[in-house]
């Protein structure tokens, strides 16, 4: 039912990029943070990124009271090889968007992996509690027979998950349909509370959602922790579309099982 | 199409009790108000409001910050005629609710009515702005294959109005699937901001949705006519599951029509 022999070695990584808070925060934040980051990288890979529809990384930026991260999620080891050895390298104090005439002093660079151990640990624990709690930070959108959905439709979330991490660990976009039944079957909202956000994208506005949603999973502990495996994954590769140029980024937290839950 | 000759002299009516507002603000206030109105008119036809699950009157209750609404939208003139005599009557300064042993003192009250010709005249208003706010101000969900739906669904919330509309008004809940197609396919969700409510009615709890959506039609005029015909009976039918005990009451602006504009 599920391998993982498809890991090796590689890891997700997350490269933070933390800046001081500037007056105003622009939404298209991640979208020139993208345009910058395609110009510290050779042409005809940036080339192949824009022409291909190729998400072997995401972005997304997130502001806070005092700082502005820019963050980079880097999926699939060999697509992503250039953008690995830009940041090894990197040294410079600023990020500078010319298009726009911005600059963002940096003041940290953080980086974060996710290794196979990390996810199929999170498969094979015994006492994964079945509530999720869902963070989507920016702005989160399905395409569905040629519109844009804008809800948190559990089908949709988890159809992107599975297609995501297939795409990163197993080079195809095959979802195993009767698997993604058997989620959507014993997976439900509890709650939410999420409103409607445009998303800016060259000349185009893409509808999304952010905000929270609670997911409980009344499957058995397999399928527990696959849900558990595959949001966490999220966190790397976004939910939905548009996820390298900001959208789709979400965070999840498990809640922590009871005394005496027993599964 | 359309038929409006089954309106006749009916009109549909609000009776709205407006109350000073307790200290504490009970969510089940609306099921004890249903509670105390039953008690109010003979046994017989309650119980046959109890049984046969028609809901031909609504109820729902609103706190604001210096008051306390109960409200009954009366729907099916036949069938709410003792309803109507006992409030046509009604003298009384305060309602009591035996069964949680408590009151409220009232303060007014006051009635509306939406007749045969004010819906009709949404129906033919030529210059009608296709942009609608609809504001959920109680819990609203709907039943939909066994399960309960809280999400704002376009389907789910035309198709409630149409069979609500035909249970008023030709006492069928036969929904025209064509004109509900056609609603649907034109009809889109431009913004949300919403957030999930349990709605607990004796010892179950019902999820629901609460908040605001602005909607957008671009139909031919007639089709908008008729989608603010609907959201504005809406108002008195409410949306959804549970409308006679405290759910599904909205509240429609229709944006007004810019100076320029051509439909």
């Amino acid at each position: 039912m599920f391998n993982f022999d498809f890991f090796g070695d590689w890891k997700l990584k997350k490269i933070i990029i933390i800046c001081k808070r500037p007056t105003r925060i622009e939404k298209k934040l991640a979208v020139f943070f993208n345009a910058w980051l395609m110009d510290q990288i050779p042409d005809q890979t940036a080339d192949v990124f824009h022409r291909s529809g190729d998400k072997p990384y995401t972005i997304h930026a997130e502001a806070t009271s005092s700082e502005l991260k820019f963050i980079v999620s880097l999926l699939k080891e060999k697509k992503v090889q250039e953008i690995t050895t830009f940041f090894d390298n990197f040294s410079k104090d600023k990020i500078v968007f010319n298009s726009v005439n911005e600059e963002f002093k940096i003041r940290q660079i953080k980086k974060e992996e996710c290794s196979e151990k990390d996810l199929t640990e999170r498969f094979y624990q015994e006492d994964a509690a079945r509530i999720f709690n869902l963070d989507f930070i920016s702005p989160t959108a399905f395409k569905s027979q040629n519109s844009f959905i804008f809800l948190p439709d559990i089908r949709l979330i988890f159809q992107s998950l599975m297609r995501k991490y297939e795409y990163v660990f197993s080079d195809t976009d095959h979802v195993d349909v009767e698997l993604l039944d058997q989620i959507i079957q014993s997976t439900r909202i509890k709650h939410f509370k999420i409103k409607s956000e445009y998303y800016s994208i060259h000349q185009a506005f893409i509808p999304g959602f952010k905000g929270k949603i609670k997911l409980s999973c009344s499957g058995p502990q397999t399928l527990v922790n696959y849900v558990n495996l595959l949001l966490k994954f999220g966190e790397y590769a976004g939910i939905g579309v548009k996820t390298g140029l900001g959208m789709g980024a979400v965070l999840v937290n498990q809640d922590r099982k009871k005394d005496g839950e027993n599964g």
